[in-house]
């Protein structure tokens, strides 16, 4: 597998897991409109966007080259919370996962010129009943308001907050990178 | 909690989990008989051995401190895996773990002059079928010496060969830290 690899992703924490499968790769990525048609379901949308975002590449592509797409969302009680768009919002996803168990769902495209392979990845995480205080003590201090779900497992509140996981820890970091690896030897 | 923390234990892994969750600790520790009596149950050991490593602090800590011991083992289809004592070793646990689900176990002992606390965490890992090939390159590349059961999850193989975790991941990593934070604050 001598493809040149694109991560279509600005996410620093993907390029972690890529580079920790031991890819050479290649960070590049552009603006898309986020929106997703109204109605669709919530297990659909990462994938949909997730396709968005590596088809854009899809005119600049050589023969020789794979784009990979990925987005994530989270959700609890079939309620879709993506990136905050303030401290409150923040805040308030935060309180609505204490105690609860949700869903991280990344989409994920794997695009040439040639074919194109979608797939999705779900992790169950356990929260642990956090207080007002500590929600507001992460938040004002690891400022996660480029995260889906307003949390990232591996900073403080992954080892406060989380007490199990049911599936790839890694796609819960924003990446299912053992499928990855697995649809990427196969392309 | 302005208690004093020991880490007692040499395992810069442990030591990260540890500031992850935003202890601030100071690390020491001694070599301690590692055998276990005969005939113990493997779910026993890690605890039996983490109570050992926090123990041996015991006559020497103030009023204030509290010391923290850990020890991690692998169990397959009841069978221990620990450190692997060399490369011909850890190809052959890596073998054993390939295609299969395995128990990653880790017991904590948590130990003041006043009180001590002993619990263990189970993880349940899944391993993909991997090939002679790449168990050899991670052997070769990673050297697995110190890890019990020759591999850690944050390296290579845990994208390559992991498709799921049902526990605490940090606790493959090394510490069951949402647990040991838990008690730390009633302590």
């Amino acid at each position: 597998m001598a493809r040149h690899i694109i991560l279509a992703s600005n996410s620093p924490r993907r390029k972690e897991l890529m580079k920790m499968a031991g890819f050479e790769f290649e960070v590049k990525s552009k603006n898309v409109d986020e929106n997703h048609p109204e109605g669709m379901k919530a297990e659909e949308i990462p994938v949909h966007l997730a396709s968005k975002k590596a088809k854009v590449f899809l005119s600049e592509i050589t023969d020789n080259e794979v784009v990979i797409g990925a987005d994530t969302i989270v959700i609890l009680k079939g309620k879709i919370y993506e990136k905050p768009v303030d401290r409150e919002d923040a805040i308030q996803m935060l309180a609505a996962l204490s105690g609860q168990m949700h869903e991280v769902v990344t989409g994920v495209c794997i695009l040439s010129k040639q074919k194109e392979v979608v797939f999705s990845d779900t992790t169950k995480v356990y929260f642990n009943q956090l207080t007002r205080e500590e929600i507001e003590f992460y938040v004002d201090n690891y400022k996660p308001f480029d995260k889906a779900g307003s949390y990232a497992c591996q900073e403080w509140i992954g080892a406060v907050a989380i007490n199990r996981f049911e599936g790839d820890y890694f796609n819960v970091v924003g990446l299912p990178i053992n499928r990855v690896h697995q649809e990427l030897k196969k392309f």
